[in-house]
């Protein structure tokens, strides 16, 4: 294993949600076929996988995807490539899976969302948590997705853009419930939502894990300075409870 | 002159700071050697130099920089291959002055904060205001170095990296003497500044020409949202004002 893989980065880096939970979500080819990930041969098959993507991930990223080989990701990880190509037919197959990866981030948190309930300021502090915590521990792949998406195969770029459109009324849509119902002071929700979702978003462009940061402080912080700027009094009365 | 060329952008792109000054400064091989500018030939090798630039910059953008040749630069121009050789070596120099260009609204952010003086909320107002000016009215150029970084000549990214570096630095600074003298309610500086500079740097992934906003009232409404993030109760108190 490389220096870049799992092993390496899970020591440096605290798992900030179920680890096991957000790598199935986030790199399973399929996720909605659960059930069968139990086989212990479906399993392995699932780790192998990961393996290959996290390799894949912290080489594109450290030496861009064009100056990275198949050669280089299999002895990285110390197999032949055609372990890889029995999983992914081409480096191209790598980055797709990856900028999904990256854009899944949105799409999880909409999902979060939906299952939440109660007070506006309540679950807005829960979505930016959640959202940030997602961006940093994806750093990597929301950068690559940045870099990349504009070489992605038109129908792959669509979906990202839906992803990120999704999440974008998802947020328009809770502000608009809170002004509604004069907890936020805001404007305008959609312009709200996006300079919410920028300040959140932007944790993958500067948090670094050697830094003095750990992720679940900055996604508390963050979702705090978020209450404020919808007009929220006191933010951390919203926080000071929340499960981790 | 192609689709994506000067005359066209300028048509439906409002000029959010005055044109003549945005454009020497953002695109001009030297800016510190102003005077020479001013001999007519000197004026128009810098605009030609900079229809060069528009050029690139709109067919990088839609088409992306890798399928994108000099060819179609000069095609898109009406000239020959020979107008631009006399002025960019390679396409690789078109895409460092366009990086620099979209790293340089930090730098140019950084000098305007030096210009002004008074009460933090209000210098914080005016700082985010020209920020998100410069980031909208730059957006490909921005997209462009966000994608493109990565590949450029190691020198060139750790100059960009220092822009970076010394806008939030400023950010940092001002938001702690707003803390210091009461008037900014904020746990960390740091973290708050990385949190507007998100707030406001994003604008250029999601603003639209087309749309239903124009560049001036967002950077107006991300100047308010940034005072009340960091516990300015009354922003607009600070922004009613403002000269345009």
């Amino acid at each position: 294993m490389g220096k870049c893989g799992l092993r390496h980065r899970l020591g440096r880096q605290p798992a900030v949600i179920p680890k096991a939970q957000a790598t199935r979500q986030m790199l399973s080819r399929n996720p909605t076929v659960q059930p069968e990930i139990n086989s212990i041969k479906a399993e392995v098959d699932e780790i192998k996988r990961r393996r290959i993507l996290e390799e894949a991930i912290g080489q594109f990223f450290d030496k861009g995807y064009e100056a990275t080989s198949l050669e280089s990701i299999a002895e990285g990880l110390g197999v032949t490539k055609q372990f890889i190509y029995s999983r992914f037919r081409s480096k191209a197959e790598l980055l797709v899976a990856i900028c999904h990866a990256g854009a899944a981030a949105a799409d999880q948190t909409v999902a979060f969302s939906a299952t939440l309930s109660g007070d506006p300021a309540q679950r807005l502090a829960q979505i930016i948590r959640y959202f940030v915590r997602l961006q940093i521990e994806h750093r990597r792949e929301v950068a690559l997705y940045f870099r990349e998406a504009k070489s992605l195969p038109a129908d792959e770029g669509l979906a990202i853009d839906s992803s990120k459109q999704r999440f974008h009324r998802m947020l328009r849509g809770l502000l608009n419930e809170g002004k509604a119902s004069g907890k936020f002071d805001i404007a305008d929700a959609s312009l709200a939502a996006s300079a919410l979702g920028g300040m959140a978003s932007w944790a993958f462009t500067w948090f670094q894990p050697e830094g003095r940061w750990v992720a679940e402080s900055v996604a508390t912080e963050l979702a705090a300075l978020a209450l404020r700027t919808v007009g929220v009094p006191d933010p951390l009365s919203y926080l000071a409870d929340e499960p981790i």
